[in-house]
């Protein structure tokens, strides 16, 4: 792992290859600078629909952000080390980021899964109004800083489908006996209705899918579901979903190595994390109902609404499983109550402004 | 108005004050740059919230992203010419950039409308999504090379609140006679309903609310409205408004000065344009709710519904205008269509997506 030499004044820059400009007459901003390696290590597979492409569109951003200095290598799950095995090649220091969701890292501390998703959590708008603005990035830090690390949005895919089954749900004793792959608290809320969740990567989900190994599985949304051909092995598809309204998609970076940056290699890092949080989100809305209309007339799909009655059900295990992760310890009981305030003082507003605001335009142009 | 000079190998800057380095070993990405000078001007009061100092962090993140070289200089309203002055200052290349909402310029071409808010129009995530990937921003680019100008997304203030009235709007009779700050197409709305539309810029409306010469006006929600202290002049705030479900905050450059930057001073530019997009929409929908509660309780202020008649006048009124709009031109009526065609596309999706998860979740935790 190299770190940035800031050469001032007359100099040449040390390091096999590194170009430096030599002058008595240089100033800020003309400095010499030396470039830096960034390895970006991927819970994706490569050129992935949305979750790949942009997590590779913001490792190539910070090339070019960086006018080059910054040399990005992007590496897919499995090119380097497995999708998993990302947190552990970040921590180490043995790669500078990862781009993937936190709630992998459970296993970790449970307190990660409120920086990915939660059961009934909040939508993208919610989430990046608590991560910037309500308390949640002090508090993403505060479980980083347990393992050396610092995460960034880095794109969404906003509120997804409830998951691919191979029969009707049409009670919470449908799911009795379901295996599904499902991962972070949803996949809790499911063991708890009586399901058996299994966490799996994106690369895996299809031949076990296929092979019976699983019944049932969520991912994301049309658009990256279509890529992924559950169509072939499950009939049935859910909305809305109850795990995943929001999730965040993150780039997040050894911070010892980040923090030895300079402020300003630092803050393009975080402009292309930020743009692809801005850019990939708008990528996911305009393209999940092109991709729903596929699903259902080329391929067969059948929509299917979860009902009231599983809703409630999903609702009464989700308190239970909060419940039992806020009293892990202090820090994710502070998590929690963070979100939860997050929750309810956002989301009044959205009732009052965006919700208020699609039931009167829906109505009046007829729509539903 | 400056333009960049491309130093290479050899030589010095030209250009009084430029920093500059000369070496002979001198190789990419360690190149000596001339600083750039860029003027922003703005539609905003100076450090007016969210509106006034999300452009201001918009011209501040230019200068540290490009570490300096970029220099930024930041009129508010008045300061260098008034807030409608703007689009003229910078088509004319007397400044680089301007932040404001395109709907100010409807006077110059009806099409600037839709890259502001219509009414019955997109919210954050649709307008991004259109913008972005349903063609958009090309349509955009058409309208501003008819002026020489190139506009980027940079902010939102998401739903905005009805407006501030002295009276209670029971139906469309009540608007009648009215006389309202409302700009853009929302301003024609209202005419249709024989109401008295002005377009004011934010620093006058408080003036002539007070005084009279106005009984209504619309401005953006309870963060901002709160600073207005509309409050003391109208008692009655009505939501949802359908006027500017979310309204683009652009910067829109003198399009032949940025053609004229590198490719990296002009990604650096709409780094920091696309960063705003993203953290402002956080920071209103963190803020509103907060504001709204302080209106209630510390300022008697009487929320109030729109009721569904007053909806339809609205609809109809909207259809109207629309009509009306499309009618100037072919390139206002293919505008029209793509945005049309964004609302059917991404609304029908958000409908399954955020719409169907938000009344489950309104449902399940007993909130509204």
């Amino acid at each position: 792992m190299k770190r940035r030499d800031f050469i001032k004044g007359a100099g040449i820059a040390a390091g096999a290859g590194v170009a430096a400009a030599a002058s008595s007459t240089l100033s800020a901003p003309a400095v010499a600078q030396e470039r830096i390696s960034m390895v970006v290590v991927s819970t994706w597979p490569r050129d992935f629909p949305g979750l790949g492409t942009g997590a590779q569109r913001f490792a190539e951003r910070v090339g070019e952000l960086s006018d080059g200095r910054i040399n990005v290598e992007y590496y897919a799950a499995g090119e380097r080390v497995g999708a998993f095995d990302a947190f552990d090649e970040v921590a180490s220091g043995n790669a500078q980021c990862y781009h993937g969701v936190e709630y992998y890292w459970k296993g970790k501390h449970p307190a990660w899964v409120y920086f990915g998703a939660v059961p009934f959590g909040l939508t993208y708008t919610e989430m990046t109004a608590w991560i910037r603005y309500l308390g949640g990035q002090e508090l993403w830090d505060e479980v980083g800083d347990e393992f050396g690390l610092k995460g960034f949005m880095c794109g969404n895919t906003g509120v997804q489908m409830g998951g691919w089954f191979n029969k009707e749900i049409n009670s919470s004793e449908d799911l009795k006996g379901l295996k599904m792959r499902i991962p972070g608290l949803g996949g809790d809320v499911m063991a708890k209705l009586g399901a058996s969740p299994v966490s799996l990567p994106g690369g895996q989900i299809y031949e076990n899918l296929v092979s019976g190994s699983i019944e049932a599985t969520e991912w994301v949304g049309p658009w990256n579901d279509y890529a992924m051909k559950f169509y072939e092995a499950a009939k049935y598809y859910y909305y809305p979903g109850f795990h995943e309204p929001g999730p965040i998609l993150c780039s997040t970076m050894n911070k010892s190595w980040f923090t030895s940056l300079s402020k300003n290699d630092q803050l393009l890092i975080e402009a292309a994390a930020t743009m692809e949080n801005d850019i990939l989100m708008a990528e996911f809305n305009a393209k999940n109902g092109q991709y729903l209309t596929k699903l259902v007339d080329e391929q067969g799909v059948e929509l299917r609404r979860f009902n009231d009655d599983v809703y409630d059900a999903f609702g009464r295990a989700s308190a239970e499983v909060f419940e039992e992760t806020r009293a892990h310890d202090d820090l994710t009981n502070r998590v929690h109550e963070s979100f939860l305030n997050a929750r309810q003082e956002v989301g009044s507003w959205a009732n009052l402004a965006d919700t208020a605001y699609i039931a009167q335009r829906n109505r009046v142009l007829g729509n539903s």
